[in-house]
Parts: structure tokens; C-alpha cells; sequence
């Protein structure tokens, strides 16, 4: 079945991520969930609220045991929660009533659903982050090799002034390192296991609640979070927020290099392109579409994952549920908008050419600013300012270059490099150098 | 795999919809695709577009011929779009090469890729408009049967006046009829067919664009747009917009449930309930949540679809790629609130005790405007309102119900029926009847 | 104050819509309660409901009086809803307690905040709809015009096939037309009356409510629901669709002039620009800025409306609350983007040598799928679509034009007229003219 | 003018925030922007960039002069930007060319409108800190008096097993406490100077720029960026993100409260409550309310400014005016929502004989999962889930209470203090104290 492209056949190679795919699939759930079970059986048997050797068969059966996650679908259609029936079908499984009926002892399905997913949203994290330091590399290494390569700075997608290509190289990168400090940040305080029980007191394990998810965290390697969290939806929604955003960085570089390919532009190469059904010439700008698209996938899912904070009482279905529909999704997106801005970094190719053409058309007219302020050194510059204004409209109209249109105005004058790109480049060069030293550092 | 719940075995019987799912298989994808193939084949054949023996057996082949979608994967992660490579495969598959060049004629990828999906969103509008019309029925039914059934009315939750079971019901009921009419408007916008060749023009076919497309529309049951729209993206637009107003009307109907359910009101119960995997003694509103979360989903999905109408060009890929990943959802998550509110309405049952107790809690406060009203017949009306706010507070204070301070203060007064449910239905019982009226000449 | 630059005297020509905001002014908005009131009280003198007497000075008062809207902020602090406050200050204000005491009789807040809106909805619609028809035969005289004028047509913003300027104005107005059918639809059901009472029964008007509603709704010119509708909110939210749907469209207008008059481009020259605090040359387009972000800004809240279709019981507060924060904008959102767009729409100025220039840059690539059908006439299509990916390869290597590699392989071949524009058109003129006479038939 | 409820006089105490709103008023905007431009003059004339004199001349005049911003609409209609004709009134009335020509010295719109907006934004954050703090700490004192007060444990609405008040006032909190880091964390981040000239390479400043951008930064008590920032969008991205996390915790608190005070829970009752103007006997929970609806609406403008993100090139004008229309209420949401907050917490009164009602309406069902406990002690727990679910329903049908036939069915068993809620309260109290104990020591 394939309702999303990431769980798509067709689709595998252009939206699907496998290494964080295999974590989405339903039997990583069920693993991950039985793991969770015999993490905790083996916590309350070390501290007495179980007979040890059932928590040790418990344990040894959670790792050994395989559950049909398609077995699981009536009574989940029925209960909302896989809980049940997976311990229905892992007791059964077991085989040995005297231990199992010690498994999900005191828990409750959120603890172990919710546990399992931390597990898993530990790896997504992982995978990530060494997605991102890999791509923020990249880009350390092409702002350095072009730190010096000037090219025609956009606003508005009109000519501005000069920049070098590993400026806007650095422009890409330099959001990327904060994010990286903030999924650090974040790190802490998600990665943390879920335990609370029916109603979040841990009423059924006595007064061994703290002790038991103490030691269920560090079994898993997880931190303790030393209370009950069940209704307390910031963690989830943190991890959204900063997917969202890496994500819409990552499309940012998707949208600048899906303009700089364009036809007529051809300012920068790449190493892919994808082919037409019927148009023999193209070579479309895929990956970077991906990035932008995804932006938007997971900028439109954030709002679900962000509305869901508003969790009704000690655990409100319909909020969870929520969450349960987009956050797969959302770890999917990010994890596919690193792995194709990864494909795509080491193959972008500037062409100084095609960017030298773009700064100067042949009118200069993006040297006007500079010619601004080089006469506002012999007038006041608001006639400075309005000078070079007349003088651009001349050259609109009449396509003689700005250069000789001020060469004519101010004989006497001496512009020296003011109209060539690399006296524009202002800190350019020194911020292009100072993000590629940053990622380097990682 | 499963990233999305929709995809899943585990959710398959909570999130899944069997009958709206199998459209949004890789194989139906596929199938259909070649169905539009196979249909353009024939129409550029019966034009004397292409030879028409290659007409006949291209169209055979797309009926009979399987291409494995798997196979598909690698070349569509390098041109997105997965027509070159059904293509290709395609026409190796026919072993008639003769012919088989002859496919996919003038076309593009997205012709085939769009018409193929409006041939999907037929059947999803087939399906979700009998299963509205059903819901629709069954809550007429509900409507017509609990008409004269006093409730307490509630705004901001808290009780505010009586109104009637019956009359709620049709409030849920109301807008889907008026979701009915709109779906019947949008459907001769949104199924027809795209054909629009490489960029719009449709200039591979020579002079019979128009033709081929009016034969193609004919041939599949779709209506002729009479232009290319591969650019204009409102229509999607549509479908989205109204699949959210229907599972957020949808939602209101399962938040109200819910609500209504709450332990301390069961003023409705429910046939389904979901267990829980510690407390014996649950029943969770299982399908009211599901409606209250796909509604949630669908709004956040369909923001990613308003925001693809911003589509650049003659073709958008990052604004396309958008579309895949949210539609299918988009269509299963509306079949599914559906489907789940068809679950859930023949086994509404009221529970008439329960709404009379929350009606009058003994203080009878819920009549206070109706007391007001009564008292400005014999003093204006500010002051009315002035003494029975006064009493309310009174009744607060000392518990006392308000039906007897009214008979303290005014002794003499003969406040009949007042204090009585039934009397305060107004215009309830006629609401659900006209709605049930409405519902059954459906 | 300007918490939105809706509000701001600053941004008063960029944002606000004068004709659009003064309905949405505390001033109107308490004008348009005080007629809602004053209908009322003439609907229930006439039939007998409160002293004829009585609904006559109401209704004179309603006309005549002012009400501060700063003074009623207090209360409505408190109460939330302005009516309680506003109906306090009106009585105080008609000096008529005899009289004003019938003012406000059986009705509860939403129904004067609701059918007040409703009539400056009916505005909105109005004045929405006329400029929606300004535009849509602007673009027709522009589509009229140009509608054989080639352009590059750029897929994935890569030169794709010839199109025409026309057709793609018609693009951009296809959608406006259909909108305009949607408008015109959603009218019927969006601009009615609502009244019903505390919770929806109109019980404190006996059993004149629905001949009052009906009254009401004569004397307001708006429809008759023939129920309460306070809790069914699909009519606000097919208004916020639609103006989602509007603005989106368009947003896509205001993204394809964006590139169209990117510097290096220029093929459209624009009639406004917008200056830059320090550079001279600068022309920024920002007309079509602003149709993007009020596209986007407008998607975003129609999220909020969309999620307030769940709302709870007989009223919702808080969906309440979230909608009163939204729709305003909603409305002056789209009222700015149809003001935007026809400032922008007569300006807009094609340049045929840029269009020209843009269509072939020498090496006539975009007539590769055109090359590619010529040759399948001479072998089969698979190896003609083979040999023109080859030639294309060529040409990016060599910068040798593809005619001239096409003349060089198939030296016996007359291509004729293949590589102009004019022989690539198909049926871009066609739906260029077929969208103005379809204009200029409104 | 009030599209915006945030900027009406009528909804001025419900919506506005006065401590914020003056943040954000027109006057505020430009007294910012003059601000920004005085301190960077002055920081260019210690560096010799321009005359000492004049920057002594413009940095007086900024922080004396005003100017109107209504004069500023009309230019700023073309240009977007209100920068260009703030200078030139500024300069105006500085009434001295030979030192006004030197103000906005090599600087861009974007620097002076993004540095006094982050001047602003430092004092939303501070407001919003303090505020935060006093919330954490009046839920402290809350959750420290009811520690031990036991009330129904609710799932999906249904009554679970027993927690304590103070633990779900802890719920509240401990999340607010994460978002106080989270502030902090952002502080760093987003509280920085914006200073990048044209299109971020600072030319006109010669070589100077970085510590011009340093003084400046130091003079405004800013963190110095390093480096250019203004295509970057993650700062302003990372403060929303915030924004919507705390509206949505704070949404949930409204929400939880919501459901407490409905009529026939009672189980708090709040300070405030809104009258309706109808209905006497109503006290609606309006600051509740408000909490959901302004979570809604940020949730619905952060999906705006996470779009904003994919900013094109050295300067979206589409993407960076949507930032505008979205941030500003975003901060007012935020504000706004803690104040309101601020203004219910001391007024929270829980009901303790209401809550011991909803624990035990007399089935005493909330203790099934404790008995099943209590049970599996004697039988194998599948057994005790199963025989304990069976009395469930006998329960349910029946009505005798569940320790009654809990005592039929196992006469020998003591089960001690089971049935109350005292002893089922678990880690509740702790968990309390434990938030209590951390917001006393912020």
C-alpha cells in the first residue's frame, strides 16, 4: 500500500530514505515496543516488584520473539492502541503463563508505544545529525573553493550588487550550524523514556515508579526525565519545530539553486538532472525541487504536530493520534531532505562565466550603488544618490554603460576597479572563508 | 513499509479504508496510467494521429500487460515524474516495437500522471458521496427518532438552555448535506481530463490537440476541459478544501461525542469502545477521536495544497511534488472519516435519564432565561434580567432551585410549564425533523 | 495601534484595502450590530412579539444613535462577546426605557455578531466579485493581445517548448473564471441570517422564531436558512476556502511575473516598481511580492478557520474566538490581492525581443521534442527521441545550433519551419483568445 | 482600523496586550527605526567612516526628532519598504544637508526595519520571560497546596484512576519550565544586530563594515552576528516556533480548565467568568477560551513564517513581507496568552467535594486497575484483568459498586484502603511538590 510516496514502491528512490525508513516500518514498531517491554520487566524484577526469573524470561523472550505486526490489526482497528494485543500475542507466544503474566506490569500502552518511539526518534536524530555536519562540510568546502568567485547578488530576483558564490554557499550553511546546536540543545530533552502508568502516578508499582523508569532509561539509554510526561506534548513538538526548520533551510538552497539552473541563467551546474518523457533536452532541477517540496510537506505537518500540544486531561486520543499520522512523516521528510542535499552539495559546479555575464549585462547598472557612493565623495550624497538615479534611467533607456555615461560626466574623476565585480565584494570573501573554517572545525 | 498509519498493517483497521486505499496502491498508479496511455493510443489513432493498427494494439496492450512498479523505482529517483520509465517499459513489454512507438504520443508525463490520478478521484467521489448520502440517512434517522428529546444545550461548556437530541443530531447532519451539493458542484470541475503535451500547447499533435483531447475525455468518462490546466492548480484546490470542510464537520460531530460520552455525562453511549491495556474497566470513544484527528491531519495536509496553487510557470516541480504527498492522504483521510462516522451512527444511542439529570442538576439554573422572559411581561425587561441574575447567584449560594425562589418572590405569578424541559424546545423538534425530512428524500 | 500591518498607517497603501477596511473598523462593526438590533425589533413589532410602538423607536434609535466602541471594551473584556455591553449602552442611550427594554429581545450575542458580519460579508463578496471581474477582463484584453506573442515555456524553470504570452495570461485567468462560478455559489449559502437564540432554539420568541428569521432576513436582504446554523461553521469556512483559493491563484500570477522580470530576463516590463534605500538602479516588483505573501499569509489562516469547524456543542468559545482573529484578514487579504493585481494587470508589458531572445539562445534546444516528432516520421520514435538526445548533448558540448547539427545528419531533410516559434505554438492562440472572449463575455 | 481584534478599541482588553501592543504601534516602529540609524551613524563616525560631526548630528536629531508615520504611506505603497522615505523625512527635518546626507550611511532597509525589530523583540522577550516566570511560579504554589488533592484521572475523556490536582497543575508547569530554557537558549540566537548593506556584502562601508556591525551592535546592546544574516530566516523561524510551543502548552492548560468548570463537573471554579446577554445563570470561562483560541491562531502564523523560510536569493520581497503580516501578532498571541494566564492562575479554585464525586460517582470503577492488581497477587494477572473486567460490566449493568462485588466474589481478601483514592494517588504528589519545589527556586 502506498497512500504516502515514502511508503512507495514507485516512489522508493525519490522520496523514501531507507535507513531511516527501516525504522518507520511496523515490524521496527513491534521491535521496538517488545524491547520496551522487556527493558521494563527487567527493571521491576531487579527491583523486586516482579519474580526475577520471569522478568528474566520475559527479557529473553521480548528479544527472541517475533510478533506479526498484521495480527495485531483487528484489535488495534478496535482499541486504537497495539498495545493489547501485542501483549495478548507475545504471552501467548511465550508460552510459559507462570513468567508472561508479569509482562506490561503497571504500564500503560502510551508508556510503551511512546518509549519505543523515543527509541527510534534516538537514531532518527543520529542519522541527522551526521547528515548534517556531512552536508555542512560540503558546503564549507565549496564556500572555500569560491569564496572569491563573484556572482550577482538577487533581491527581489532583480540584480542588487556583487557577492561571491561562497557567500551564498556560507548563506546556506551558516543556519545549518545553529540548527546543529539546536538539535543538541533539544537532544536532552527528547530523548528521555516515557513511563506514568494507567493515569500517569505509576499507581500500580507501589512506590517503585521512579526507581523502575530510572532503571528502564538507563537500560535503554535514555535519560530520565523524573516525572511523568504523558500529557506534556513540548518534547514532540520541539523536535517538529526544529525538522521544520532544517527543512526550510535546506529548501531555501533548493529554491536559490532551482533559480540559478534556470535556462538563461546557467549559473551554477549540477551534477543530476532528470529527464523528460517527451522533451529530449531537459534536464530538470529534481533534487532541489525535492527540497523545496518537502519544506512545504513538513512546514504543513508541523501545524498538526504543533496543534496537538493542546492535549486534552492525563492523555486526550484524538491529539495523540494526531501526532501518530504526521511525525513519521516529518522524521521521513527531514531525514530525505539531508540525504538529497548531501547528493546534491558535492556536485554543484558554478560556472564563473555565466556568473560574470549576470553581474554585468553590459549596462553596469549593478555598480550603481557603488557609483553612489564614490561621487558622494565630491557632492552631497542625497545628489549623489539622485545623479546616479538620472544616470540609471539614461542607461535603461539608452544602453550606453553606466561606466561611460560617468566617465562622461566626471572626466576628471577617477573610478579606478569601482566597475569590476571583485572591488564589490566587500566582507563577501571573509564570510564565505569564516563558515568554511566553522565547518571545518566540526 | 509504513511511515504513514494510512500504509500500515498494524493501523490497517483504524486509519485504513480498504475500498479508497486499493486506488492509492503502486498498482493502481501504475493501471491506471496505462489506461490513459491506452485511451490516448486509441483517440490518436481513430484521428489518423498515429497508424491506427498500432492504436488497436498499443490500447490492447495497456489493458493486458503488467509492469512490475518496483521496477520503476531507479529511473524515477532520477526524473521524479515515473512515465519514461513506464514507458519504456511499456513498450518493451508489447515486443512490437512497430507499435509500440507509437505510445505515449505528443503526451507528457504529467498528462498521463494527472488524468490517471482524476480517474482515481472519480471513484474516491463515487465512494465518499454514497457514503455521505448514507451518513447523512442515518442521522436523519437518529434526528427524527430523538426529535422531542430534551438535552441540556451548552455553549462554552456550560449548560445554557435546553434544546433537543434530535436538533443536535442535525446539526451535525446540516452542512453535510450542503458538503453534498458542493461535492456535486466541484466534481464537473475536478474530473477532467489533463492534456497539455510538453509545456501546454499540445504542438506534437499537430492540428488535432483539441480533438484528441475531446475523443481521450470521451473515451475515459471525463469531462473536456477544452484548455490545458497542468498550470492551474484550482481544482486541486477544491477537492482539498472540500475534504476539509467535511472531516472538520465531521470532527465537530466526534468532539461533541466525545464530549457527550465523558464518564459523569454518559448522556450518549456508544456501540464500539476501545479497552485499554491496564484499566478493565475502559471504554474509550475510539471512533470520535479518529474523526476529531483525521480532521486535524486533512486541515494541516490541505495547507500544503492551497500553498501549491502558488505553481510557477508552465510546470512546478517542487509545488507538484507537494501535491503527491498530500493528496492521497488527503482523499483517505476524508473516506475514512466517512467511513468511521458510518460506524459510528446506527450505534448512537441516547440515553435519556442521563440528558434530563444534566438538564436540571436540581438547581434549575438552565431556565434562568426563561424566567426572564416570563418576569418582563410583568416589569421591563432589564430589571427582569437584573432580579433573576440576583436569584441565580442566590440559588449558587444556597442550592436552593430557582423554581422556588421564583414562587417566594413572586407568589402570585403562574409560571406553568416553565421549569419543564419541554417546554423550552422551541424550534428544536421542527429543526430535526426538517432534517430528517431533507435526509430521507435523498 | 498596528499589530497587523492591516492596521498601520505606515503600510496603509502597501496592505489595507479602504474599500475592504472600512467594514472592518470598530466603528462598523458596531454600525452593523446596531441595524441587526434594530431589524430585529422591527421583525418582532410586526409580528406582535413586542410593542409595535417599541420596535419602531428601536429601529429609528438603531439609525440615529452612536455608540463609543471604546467603551465597550471593558466589559466585552470580560464577557468576551461585545453585545452585552453594546445593549446596555443603547438603551442607555435611546432615554426610552419603556422601549429600549425590547430591544435585544430573545436573541443572544452570536446572533447580532453573526448576521452583522454577514452583511459586511455580502460587501466583501460584492465589491470581491466586481474587481475578480475587473481583472479577469483586463487579462483577456492582455491574453487578446499577446495571444500569439511566443515565450519560452519553462517546466521545472527550464526552457521546456514554445508557448505563447497569451496563453499564459489565460493561465493565470482560467482559474479566475471558475472562481467566479464558485463565488456566485457559495453566495446562496454563506450570506443568511442567523438567530438562534441562547442555544439554538429561538425558545424565548414563543413560536414566532421562524417567521421572525424570515422577517429578518427580508428586511436585511440576506437568505433565510430555515434553521440555526451558530454551530455549523462550513459557511465561514467555504468563504476562507475560497478566498484561500482566490489569493493562491492569484499568488501564481504574482510568482510567474516575479521571474518573468528578473533581471537577465526582462521579459515583462511592469508599470511600478519599487525603489531601493540605497540602490539607484532598483525596480523591484513589488506588486507581485505582495499577491505571494498575501497568497501565503491567507493559506496560514485559513488553517485557523478550517480548525475551527470543530466546534464544540451549541457554542464554542474558544473556535469562536480563533475565527474572529482570522476572517477579517481573510477578507482584506483577498480584497488586497484583487486591488494588487489590477493595479499590476494593465501595466503589464511583454517584450518580444526578450521573449525572443529567451526562446533561442542560438542553440534552438527548445525545438528538441519538435525535432524529435519530425524525425519519427522518418524512423521509429524511440531511435528519433535517441538521436535528438544525442544531438542535444551535442550542442551543449559545441554550442553548435541543433538546426544545424539536424541539417547536418539529415542533409535531405526539410525541417521547414520547425525551428521557429511561430511553427510551435499548437493551441496556445487558440486558448489564448478562447479565455478573452470567455473575459469579455462577463 | 481594526482587521486585526489585536488592534480594536472594542476588543482591547480581551485581545490587546498594552505592554506589548505599545511595541508594536506605528509610532514605536519609527522611533526604532531612528533609533537604529542614530547608533549606527554614530558607530560609523568613531570608525572615520563619515565625519564625527555629522554622526553627532544625526544620532541627536534621532533620538529627538518625529516623524509621522502616516507621511511615510504613500512612498512606502511603491517600495515596500518604509526606509526610503523615513531617511529622506529625517533628513528633512534635520534641517542640516551637509550632516543628514550621511545618515543611512552603506546600509539597507532590510538592516534598519530587522535591527529595530529585534530591539523590539528583545522586549517582547523580556515582557515574555517575566511573565513565563510569574506563571511558573503562581502554578507552583497552585500544585504545592493541592499536592495530595485527589481528582478523576481522565483518558480520552473517560475516567481513568485517581490523580492528584497538584499534579496536573504540575502538567501545566513543568512544560513552561523547558520553554524558559528554550527562551533562553533563543536569546543568544535571535536577540543579534542585522547590519549586511545591499545584498550583504557591507562594500559601501569599505573595509570597515564588520566593526561598524560590532560598534552597532554594541551601542544597541545586541550580539554581534558575525557575519550577514538577512537571508537567513532560522532566528526569526526559532523565535515563532517558540512562540507557537508556549500557546499551545498555555492552550492546554485553557483547555483542561475548559473541561473543569463544565456545568456538571464543577470540579474548579475560576475567578473570572463571562455573562452572556441572554442567559442570567451563565459565567463562561472567556480566559480559557482565549488561551485555545490564541494557540490556534499562532500555530496558524507560524505556518506562515516556517514558509518564509525558503527565502530566495540575497532577499525574497514575497517571503520576507509574509514575516510581516505574521510576526508581530505572533509576538501579541504569545504576550497575551501569558497575561492571560497570569490573570487566571491565582484564581484557580479546585473543588475538592466535586472532585471526590467525579473520583466515585458509587461504582468505584476508576479502582478496576488497582484491583486487578490487588488480585494478581492471588491468580495469574491475566486471570485478575479478566475476572476484573467482567465485574466491570456487572458494574456497569447493575450499578452495585465494584467493591462490593469485589467483596463478594473474594471474601477473604482485605483490600485494605484500595477503594481510595488516597491510596491510589501513586508518584502524584511527589510529582507536584517536585514542580513546585522548581518554580519556587527560579
Amino acid at each position: 500500500m502506498a497512500v504516502s510516496p515514502f511508503d512507495s514502491a514507485i516512489y522508493r528512490d525519490l522520496f523514501h530514505d531507507a535507513e531511516v525508513g527501516k525504522l518507520f516500518t511496523d515490524t521496527a514498531e513491534v521491535r521496538a515496543m517488545l524491547l520496551v517491554e522487556g527493558a521494563l520487566a527487567k527493571a521491576q524484577g531487579a527491583l523486586g516488584l516482579i519474580p526475577e526469573v520471569s522478568a528474566r524470561a520475559i527479557h529473553r523472550a521480548s528479544l527472541e520473539l517475533q510478533v506479526d505486526p498484521g495480527g495485531l490489526a483487528r484489535e488495534t482497528g478496535q482499541s486504537a492502541v497495539p498495545v493489547p494485543s501485542l501483549v495478548k500475542a507475545f504471552r501467548t507466544a511465550m508460552q510459559a503463563p507462570e513468567h508472561s503474566q508479569y509482562a506490561h506490569f503497571g504500564a500503560t500502552s502510551q508508556d510503551i508505544m511512546e518509549t519505543a518511539q523515543v527509541l527510534r526518534l534516538r537514531q532518527v536524530l543520529a542519522i541527522c545529525e551526521e547528515r548534517l555536519t556531512t552536508l555542512i562540510k560540503a558546503l564549507g568546502t565549496l564556500a572555500e573553493a569560491h569564496a572569491d568567485l563573484p556572482m550577482a547578488g538577487r533581491t527581489y530576483g532583480q540584480v542588487a550588487s556583487p557577492v561571491s558564490f561562497g557567500q551564498m554557499v556560507a548563506s546556506w550553511g551558516q543556519p545549518l550550524l545553529r540548527h546543529r546546536d539546536r538539535m543538541r540543545e533539544l537532544r536532552e530533552r527528547v530523548l528521555c523514556v516515557s513511563l506514568s502508568g494507567a493515569a500517569g502516578t505509576l499507581s500500580a508499582m507501589g512506590d517503585k515508579g521512579p526507581e523502575v523508569r530510572a532503571q528502564l532509561a538507563e537500560a535503554l539509554g535514555l535519560a530520565d526525565p523524573g516525572a511523568s510526561w504523558h500529557s506534556e506534548r513540548d518534547r514532540v513538538a520541539e523536535l517538529s519545530s526544529l525538522a521544520t526548520m532544517i527543512t526550510g533551510s535546506l529548501g531555501k538552497m533548493g529554491e536559490d539553486l532551482t533559480l540559478l539552473v534556470q535556462s538563461g541563467f546557467n549559473e551554477v551546474r549540477l551534477a543530476q538532472g532528470g529527464g523528460s518523457s517527451t522533451m529530449p533536452q531537459k534536464s530538470n532541477p529534481v533534487l532541489p525541487s525535492i527540497l523545496v517540496a518537502l519544506a512545504r510537506h513538513v512546514a504543513g505537518l508541523n501545524g498538526v504536530i504543533q496543534g496537538a500540544t493542546v492535549h486534552r486531561q492525563q492523555r486526550d486520543g484524538a491529539a495523540w493520534f494526531a501526532e501518530w499520522l504526521a511525525l513519521p512523516q516529518i522524521c521521513m521528510g527531514l531525514a530525505r531532505a539531508l540525504s538529497a542535499a548531501n547528493e546534491l552539495a558535492p556536485g554543484i559546479a558554478p560556472q564563473p562565466d555565466r556568473m560574470a555575464a549576470a553581474i554585468d549585462d553590459g549596462t553596469g547598472l549593478i555598480y550603481a550603488e557603488a557609483l553612489s557612493f564614490a561621487l558622494a565623495r565630491r557632492m552631497p550624497r542625497p545628489e549623489a544618490q539622485a545623479a546616479v538615479k538620472a544616470l540609471c534611467q539614461e542607461v535603461q533607456k539608452t544602453g550606453t554603460p553606466l561606466a561611460d555615461l560617468a566617465a562622461r560626466d566626471w572626466p576628471d574623476a577617477d573610478f579606478g576597479a569601482l566597475f569590476t565585480p571583485a572591488a564589490q565584494l566587500g566582507t563577501a570573501p571573509a564570510e564565505a572563508r569564516a563558515f568554511a573554517q566553522a565547518a571545518m572545525a566540526l
